[in-house]
């Protein structure tokens, strides 16, 4: 069997995509309204090193109101969970869909360097393993896979450990050509939902993420082994503060 | 890996198709018919540099009413579904289907001229990249990507530019030969939503949508690489202005 | 690329199928019973020349109440999708599945002789392009694609023009041996819906739909390229006339 | 093209799959048990050459309750549709799934001897064509295909007619093995319904489901070529008579 | 054909996921949580020897209360489903997914021994086929398939035994590295619902799952041969006792 590559892993992640009911009155509205504010109040980590949670509206009918939340452990995500149903907003922002995920740095890049015993100690592994949520005003989310075809050199799982680094390598590089412009989450999934990975982009014009992920498809790595599932796109929303999907 | 092709990318586009729901008594469909010509009013673009917005009766049960919308930004393509929400019409008129994408010229075409820094500048690319939405009577839209199968030559991703290049100019081909006939407009979705492409089609004569995608099976590109998601077929409808659909 | 088959279109055909809403009361029924036979008789076509239309019960769960029109134009279909939501029948008989489709005849048996200027003016090409609907008393319909592998012969839009003809040769001499049991009539819909073609077939004996499909699938073409969608049994209802599924 | 093997067809078969819905109170449950035995002892054929059907709870949420029932011809079978209907029962036992097929005996057994001109008339194929519906405590249903995949030797509508005789014998021989314990009915959808056979499994032990399907996993023509529907597994429930879902 | 592997089976097993209706009043929330906990009581087993119950709460969205029975057979799970439905909870807790399944032991690990006559005789046989469901906090449920694919060593069932052996040897040494963190259930379902296993591991730690998932995927068999259906992460919902998800 091909050598596993060793990750880190940090946060947890979710993913909670919604559609609001129409229908609702104005007071209804108003009331609503004020419930999410209260919810998001009411989740919102006590201080950047205990998580984050950022809110989107999101484009077309895949759903109306995107949900993420980064969180130090699964406990700490059914809290929210647990907030988000007592707060009946469920009764209005009904599910589309959702992702369960980790954030995750493979160690391709490490080549054979010993791991770190605590990533968290080096401050830029920390930094990537508790992101924060950049302000970015637009968000791009799919989940993903790596392909196991049939034939020779067709299956992720069996390419050697050299190989898949080769790869990995390659693929990063495109990524730093839009430094500045899209910052990533990588966060894996495996065993927890139904895809092997989550990616979150961020960035200020949209359009960067058409971008990105175009010139990638043409990377050797995602030609060859990415399978893709949906895309959703959304707008910051700020709340408490911006109008938001009820007003 | 293969080398990228470069695109420019012009307007946002949004498809959005509803089902109307039965059961609407004679005042509400009445109420509901100065509602859309209301809403209608409230995003149509003040000047065609604007954007530009249609709308299309749709064959069979995927759904009843369609929207096109294409704007210069995704905030304009949200402002739209704002007001659609605001106007109550989403009570009655429920999700179907949608589809993001972004007007785009792939620039297999231009040989290895170097790009126009700015695209909006010649007459002719602007014209395509904010395109009108041709006043003819019908419409069909389809997702599609390119394969990547395994196998050798069996991967678009992987194809070198030179022959990505000749394909793509053989598949030109046929469409020139439906040149008056058809119009299309082509979005890229790559990183947006769940295809790579939306194909959208303008035709006095709906038999020609038949028969330019017939043909166009038997080019070696589709043939080989083209994978196309569902089919929308959809009949122009004047709001103002037309009896429509709930009249 | 591989020479496109030349085609012919007639009438545009709709497949309509529609589950009927449990929980009605007598009085009810009654009233759908009146709509149905009123909505009926307003879309019957003046003249047999100007189209057809049928009404099936279906079997099993897929759906209850099955409608094929044939029409002129897609305005015409368009015109009978309006008269059924006009009658009120779509609160009762509520969406399974719609297929769209044109009358075609491919042209591989013609060889290389020209085609007819004027396919209409030949009664046996006008008999096959404007068809009557059998007054058979079982109707089955499938759609269907033909495929497109990986692996040199495996693509049905890449094979020579010789060898599609052949295939499609011995493909008819089957469809001969069921002459006078069962009736076909061929629609595509590439471009106008999800598969390629539309097969509905006509028998007294719905037996025979069973035996002429599992001839063919040995039946060279079939078993390499046929992909099949789902299948829809049907019994006709004669409306106004017999007892329907309100009584 | 390979030779199609001669089948036998004998009674109809309609697999009917129910959700129970929830929240019916104590005098509706009396009042749809009632009306259950009432329909259940209408749609009884009253002589067994004229039919049977049979009724079973289901595990899981799949659904509720299935009902199986064989009958000379579809006529019959959509008589029990409707009667079904008019008993009011589908507004409480709601759509789930269901399959139509027709009892077939597949001739790969027989050699090259001559098919019987009347195999009604041979006792042991009457049997089998109209088969008694065991009284078995449990019911194992699932449908199938044939698998057509690319590559030499892979599609199994390709092979020649010698080679899927013997690849069906050795697969009978499996199922010999459980005489006594399983007993199964094979029938033919290929035209009818969306896979090309459903098999339905009785047996006292339900476990024997499990060992005579994992067993037959491994042999030639199983390995090779079926490709499974869903699994239903489902307890005899004796109406009128047992205590049913109702009460 | 390749030589079947025997296999040992124990207790049934069900699966039950299903979503918590939003809406509800407080004293109905109060009124079902007392429903639920009466519910628990009743069917929970006399004896550990008769079987095992656990419930717990669900992340995201594919739904939110699981329910995990373990029963001597598969009347006794009827037995269950039915309690529920008769505790009215059916009308809170609405279908989400559920897997039947019996708990398996496969003896590729035996080589050549004779398999023991009574396995329930040998205290670690009866261990593991009369599993306890472990206390520990966190629960991952999935089910899978071994990949049948085309081409030569790419189907499992057609592998020699001995070769099927050594994977399942390999893959099993992972496992042993996770002993003392993840415990889990291998159950067959072959013949029973739509995959051929279920894999449910328990761990008081849920990121191990990520870890020995994605560990294995690397495993030989498992990037050939292994099909993953969807995944489902819980955490234990001790009832009565804990607070649950209607309080």
């Amino acid at each position: 069997m091909a050598e596993a590559v060793a990750t880190l892993e940090g946060w947890w992640m979710l993913h909670d995509l919604r559609h609001v009911l129409p229908g609702l009155g104005d007071a209804e509205r108003r009331e609503r309204q004020g419930a999410l504010e209260e919810y998001v109040r009411a989740v919102m980590p006590s201080d950047p090193e205990h998580g984050a949670s950022a809110y989107y509206e999101v484009m077309g009918q895949k759903g109306d109101f995107l949900q993420v939340h980064l969180r130090p452990g699964p406990d700490d995500l059914l809290t929210v969970e647990e907030a988000f149903r007592r707060s009946h907003l469920d009764e209005v922002l009904v599910p589309a869909m959702s992702y369960l995920s980790v954030v995750e740095i493979s160690t391709y890049g490490a080549g054979d360097r010993p791991l770190p015993e605590d990533p968290l100690a080096d401050p830029y592994l920390r930094g990537r393993l508790h992101p924060e949520i950049p302000p970015a005003r637009w968000v791009s989310f799919y989940p993903m896979d790596k392909r196991r075809l049939a034939g020779e050199g067709n299956n992720w799982y069996e390419l050697p450990m050299a190989e898949r680094r080769r790869l990995m390598h390659d693929h990063g590089l495109i990524g730093r050509r839009y430094a500045g412009r899209v910052k990533q989450v990588i966060s894996g999934s495996v065993g927890l939902d139904d895809y092997e990975w989550g990616v979150t982009l961020f960035a200020a014009n949209p359009l960067d993420f058409k971008k990105i992920v175009y010139e990638m498809r043409f990377d050797e790595v995602s030609a060859r082994f990415a399978e893709f599932g949906p895309f959703i796109l959304g707008r910051r929303l700020e709340i408490p503060g911006e109008r938001s999907l009820f007003l």
